[in-house]
Order: C-alpha cells, then sequence, then structure tokens
C-alpha cells in the first residue's frame, strides 16, 4: 500500500484508506454503515423510570413469568443477526470476520430499508462449525431469527442444519436459499414468457457451492424436469468417485439424464444455464442450448457468459449486475422473508415458505412481463410486503407459525 | 398469572402481558425501546453499488490488508456489546437471558442518548464461566468494546479478568466499576464540602458482590484511609475462615483497622456507610457514626437507611433513587467512559482512566456543590462530554490509546 495519507474528513486525525481521497466509496464507508436509536422518550427522571429503572423490573419479571412475553415487550422478535466468520465473503473468499463486517453491515441495512427488520451485524473469530453453532446458539435468546451470510461450503450446510435443529427461531442462510428463490422466481417468469412449464425445463447450473446445491434442490422441489450440477471437474454424477459428501446427495438427487463429463456437453440441447461460479462458458457451448433457452449468468461482476453473447442463443438472459436487466439479487426475498417469518413469529423456514417466496417475487411482474422483465427490480417497493404476506401465510398454513 | 387478555393496542391481535391494560411501563415496552437505522442512503443501485456490492468490495479489501481499518469503515469502533447471562438483574436475582433483555435494551439506549455510543443488548444462554469468555472473544471482531452487565459474582469478576486478557478491546463490567466510579465521585464532592480530604475517612461498605469489591478496591487507590466491608456474615477480616478467594483478597487489601464482627459495630465512629446490599441497618448504628459523616445507601427501591433517618445523623445523604438528591446513577459513568475510550481506541479501561472519570464526574459540580449536590443529575448534560474527555486523555497518558 501507498504511505498513508491524513484524511481531511476526519476531525481527528486519523488515517484512513488511502484510496479515500479518491474513492466515494471509502467516502460513504467512514464511520460504518448503521447505528442504534431509542424508539422511547429519555428526556427526564420519568421516561428513565418507566425505560429503565425501577419500572423495567416489572417486565422482566412479567418476562420470567411467561417466557414468550419477550417477543411482545423487547426488540427480540424484530431483530436479526446477521451472522458470518469471513470465509466466503462475496468473490474475495475467506478474508476473516473484520473484513466481511462492511458486507454484514451493508446486509442489515438492506433488512432495514427493505423489510423493516432490524439487523445486528455479527462477524465471529471462529471457523470451526461446532464452535459457530454453540455461539449462535447461546447468542439466540437476544435475536428472533439468525441469516447466515458468506460461510464457505461445506460447512455451511452443517451449520445451518445444526443451529435450525437446536434453535427455535428462523435459520436461513441466504447465500443458498435466498439466491435459489430469487433464481426460480425469475426462472417461473421466463417460463410462463415462452409458454412451457417448470416441468418440462431441463437445467445446468454451473458451480456445487452454496448456491448452485440450494438452486439445484429448490428446482428440483418446485418441478423442475432435470437439473445437473458441474463443479470444477464437471458434471457431479454417481459414477465420480470423489464427491463430499453434499456433492454425493446431489449426485443422487440430481441428473436423471445420467450426464457425465463437462459442463459445456451437459449444455447441448439444455433450457436453462445457471451460473453460480465464476469462469466463462465458451460462446460454442451456449449455442448448442435448445431453443428458447434461458441464460442466467449470476457471477459478479463478470458473468459466466457475457449477455451480448448469452442474447445471441437465448430467450431470457439474467444477471447478478444491477447494470443488465433481469437482475438476480438476494435482495428481493431476504427482507421480506424475515418480516413475514417474524410477523408470525415462525419457528423455522420451510420449503413451503421459501417457494411461497419465489412465488410472491414473480407474481409481482404481472403485465411488465417480457424478456427483459422477468424479474421485479430490487427496489420495487411490491415485492417485500408481497413477500412477507407470502411466507406468513405459508408459515401457518404449514404450522410453524406461532401467533 | 389471571387469564391473558387480547391487548388493544396490537394490530396483529397477539395477546401480552395482562397488566398491560393498566401499566404504562408495559405499553412503553411494547415491541421493545430499540431499532437500527442505516446511515448511509439506499435510494437507488447506485447507491445500492456503494453501500453494498460491487463497491464494498473495495472497502473490505482494504481491511483485509490492514486490519485496522475496520475501526474507520464499520460501525465497529463506535458499537459497545452489553453481555449478560442474566444471573444477577437488578434485584430480582438469576431470571435468565431472556427476562433480561429489556434491563439490557434500556442500558443500551442510554449508552446512545447520553454518550452518542451505539450498543447491542447480548444476553447468553449460558452461565457457564468459560463459555461465557469463549463466546465473547468470538463476537469481539464485531464490538468496539463490552460491556458486563449484570452476571453474578463471583464469576463476573473472573469473566471480566480473562476476558481483558484476551481482548484488545475495553471490557468493562458497569455493576463493579460504574457504580465504583460514581461513588468516589459523589465522595471527593462530600469530603471537598465538609473540608476534609479522602485520605481522613474511614468507610465501611455493607454488600461484597460485584459492587461492594469494586468500591472498595477503587476506594482505596483513590486514597481513602481506610475501608472496611461487610457481607451477610459481617466483616470481612483475615481472621474469617468462610471466605471465598475474592474476599479473601479483599480481606487482605482493606480493613487497616483489624475489625471484626457486625456491620453495626463497625459502623461506630466511621465516616462513611456505603451501602450496596439491601436489608437495613438500625437508625442507632447510624447514629454512632462520626460526626458530618456520609451515608449512601444505594440498595433500590429500598434504601439501606431511609434518607429521612440518614438526615438526622449525617452531613450528605445519598441514595440509588431518583426522588431524593444526590443520585448516585450509573449513568453519569458508563456512557462518558466508553465515549471517550472508543474515541481514542483503548484497548482496555485502566484504573487511571477510571480515576480520571469520577474526577471529571466531580467537577461539573462547581458552584453547586451543597450537601444536597455532591453528585450532578444523571440529566446533566454536561457530564458526558468531559467524562469522556478525561477518559480520553487519561487513556492517552497510560498509552493505552491507539489514535
Amino acid at each position: 500500500m501507498a504511505a498513508e495519507i491524513v484524511n481531511p474528513r476526519n476531525d481527528s486525525g486519523t488515517e484512513g484508506a488511502p484510496e479515500e481521497l479518491f474513492d466515494p466509496v471509502f467516502a460513504l464507508h467512514r464511520g460504518g454503515k448503521m447505528a442504534v436509536q431509542a424508539t422511547v422518550p429519555l428526556r427526564d427522571k420519568d421516561d428513565l423510570s418507566l425505560a429503565y429503572t425501577p419500572g423495567v423490573a416489572k417486565v422482566c419479571t412479567a418476562i420470567a413469568e411467561q417466557p414468550e412475553l419477550v417477543n411482545d415487550y423487547t426488540w427480540k422478535s424484530q431483530v436479526v443477526a446477521v451472522v458470518t466468520d469471513g470465509t466466503a465473503v462475496l468473490g474475495l473468499g475467506d478474508i476473516g470476520p473484520e473484513a466481511s463486517l462492511p458486507v454484514m453491515e451493508g446486509k442489515a441495512i438492506l433488512f432495514k430499508q427493505f423489510g423493516g427488520v432490524d439487523a445486528v451485524p455479527i462477524a465471529l473469530a471462529t471457523t470451526d462449525t461446532d464452535e459457530i453453532v454453540e455461539t449462535v446458539v447461546r447468542l439466540a435468546p437476544s435475536f428472533g431469527g439468525v441469516n447466515l451470510e458468506d460461510i464457505s461450503a461445506p460447512r455451511c450446510f452443517e451449520i445451518e442444519r445444526k443451529l435450525q435443529e437446536r434453535l427455535d427461531i428462523p435459520v436461513f442462510h441466504d447465500d443458498q436459499h435466498g439466491t435459489a428463490i430469487v433464481t426460480l422466481a425469475a426462472l417461473r417468469n421466463a417460463a410462463k414468457l415462452t409458454g412451457r412449464t417448470l416441468g418440462e425445463l431441463r437445467a445446468v447450473i454451473s458451480g456445487a457451492g452454496a448456491a448452485g446445491v440450494a438452486i439445484a434442490k429448490f428446482l428440483l422441489e418446485a418441478g423442475l424436469g432435470d437439473v445437473a450440477v458441474a463443479d470444477r471437474k464437471g458434471i457431479v454424477s454417481r459414477d465420480r468417485e470423489d464427491l463430499t459428501d453434499v456433492k454425493r446427495e446431489i449426485a443422487e438427487l440430481t441428473n436423471k439424464a445420467g450426464l457425465s463429463g463437462s459442463l459445456e456437453s451437459a449444455l447441448a440441447g439444455a433450457d436453462v444455464f445457471i451460473g453460480v461460479s465464476g469462469g466463462t462458458v465458451p460462446e460454442a457451448a451456449v449455442a448448442a442450448m435448445a431453443p428458447n433457452a434461458f441464460v442466467f449468468a449470476m457471477a459478479n461482476p463478470n458473468p459466466e457468459v457475457h449477455p451480448d453473447v448469452a442474447h445471441k442463443y437465448a430467450a431470457v438472459v439474467a444477471t447478478g449486475r444491477s447494470d443488465y436487466p433481469n437482475q438476480i439479487n438476494n435482495v428481493l426475498a431476504f427482507p421480506g422473508i424475515f418480516a413475514g417469518a417474524l410477523q408470525v413469529r415462525a419457528s423455522r423456514i420451510t420449503e413451503g415458505m421459501k417457494i411461497a417466496a419465489a412465488n410472491a417475487i414473480a407474481d409481482v411482474v404481472k403485465d411488465e412481463l417480457a424478456a427483459d422483465c422477468v424479474i421485479p427490480s430490487p427496489f420495487d417497493e411490491r415485492v417485500a410486503p408481497a413477500v412477507a404476506a407470502a411466507v406468513a401465510a405459508a408459515a401457518r398454513a404449514e404450522g410453524v407459525a406461532r401467533r
């Protein structure tokens, strides 16, 4: 790094990153992106005697006698812990907990802005699966839900499963399920636009990490005709002997067609490409897909297939980028999902609630449905309330709501 | 409890505590007392690309390369974890983490209101000393400081010590040090008012829990002539064989006069009574104190000596109550202490910083100094800035400041 430069915006003369002088991103991030605020007055001793001692003792006693009242008389039932270990942050990989904090803060304020849900960044100084589970279990009395974030595969699967087994509040790994939900929403509308059912579609997913595995399972649950998943060594198939437990499960669940070999060969005749891996797919492989194909190239900042290339062959093109149409952005899902789950005090987020969320996102697109509009904008204000309502209703229907 | 009553204020028809209909405390607490807020705009995709992806990746990368930048570009250096295990909450005792949350939220908003410090309630589902330590160490990357709260003695001593050994951010058990600091502030002004030095004073402390132990040690450091501590069995003295490790240390440090026996007998001729125990001190014992005595009867809601009784014999009377003069209230200390420590990114809160805080609180009372004004009002807006400045200066002087 270049020599440090005293930052002129900083009253106390602290040194910041040298880039700050030249980059609005650093200027924006100075001091962080969030704060807490009191929602009750604290002007005088009467206020203090209600909000703090001696008054607060009555509320404590009531909760001690009737534990579920904690949800009525504290912020517990409206605050989510955004938990990471910093091992799989954006495309940056294992950068540690401190360096992950700007993302976790960003996530927290998106929860608030889009879902009205309070959220607190919790970046943990451990990457041990059991230690993460124990730590979050101990934190759980203070939170209404847990959003796992940017935890690397395969540990993320075990952490989520163990946490949900031990906790009676929703645990949701957004990199898995958020991505899967928004992908399904876009796919449903793309199928509708081209007059097909999900059952008619064969998809190939590039990437067998958290997102790829979750998307594969979720699309199959939603009724897709067939799904194959490729990792760096090619299609995950039953004849491979190098598979982790998670990939072995994927091999059992997916790939009815019995494909093996390269991603490129599997794309021949496929209806859907879903990229959550990075890397590049050759144009020839895209050209070999079925007519009216969908290309969802979601790697950021460089999609696996450049949209200009994809458009030459595909009926619908989506990316993870905000500067192209059809952005597959998790912010369409997680704020409304937690808002709905917290509203009815759901004990978990079921598959049915996720399907309901995907359908609600898709259904926001009505008359606007077109090849360049299969998914709403992240800023469409209709989305979060629609998702929350659908998720709350599904939670009630599935028996996991507690009010 | 009586049958539950549907709460008319609750749109979603949830049932709350039956008391709510009749008690403004419950009405105030509905939905909790705090929220998070974004401090940066999130109006459109340009905002999102700065505060979240892709822009945020630059900030993450900068922190990964230069870890101390986490303090500049996230809220870490301005947010405190308010950590409890719910074992010693107010006068209610071990009511568990959920029932402690209303107090922790109250504390969090006091941090914000009085010190401008963000704070997050963390009530833990464990009372095991080592588990609490491990958990807080794992949380530490996300926080600039740790305020321990309402953790029972003697575990609180070991937890604080082990945490401070392992962390390079301030760890402060407010029930100990906050109380000790405000007590010393009041005592300094009472001494000044009556023309005495601290070295001339002999104090008797009723209570050998977190507060009593901390006050005893702190007053000796500040130069008090002699201090004796009484637990339920009487004065803590070297000849007692029933002492815990902590009380044995107190026996070594205190009680130069070699007192033993009852609290009441120790009060004969004493200059200062400090009550942090509850219970009642007989009027005869107060009457036997030295002339111009100070009675700080801080138990809430029932002081160990009623102020009307204390005033018959004492020159200065203080309590923990807001409805009498001279309220010994921790809110005079902790917001400014953390504000000052965070401002200079202190690695710990030293004894010198605590003494500086006590002196700053005392010094706010200038011309107003009188028997019914030895300590500022909790709402005196001069206090927190004065404490913060004094603590920051002391941190620099003691070499624990990092900017």
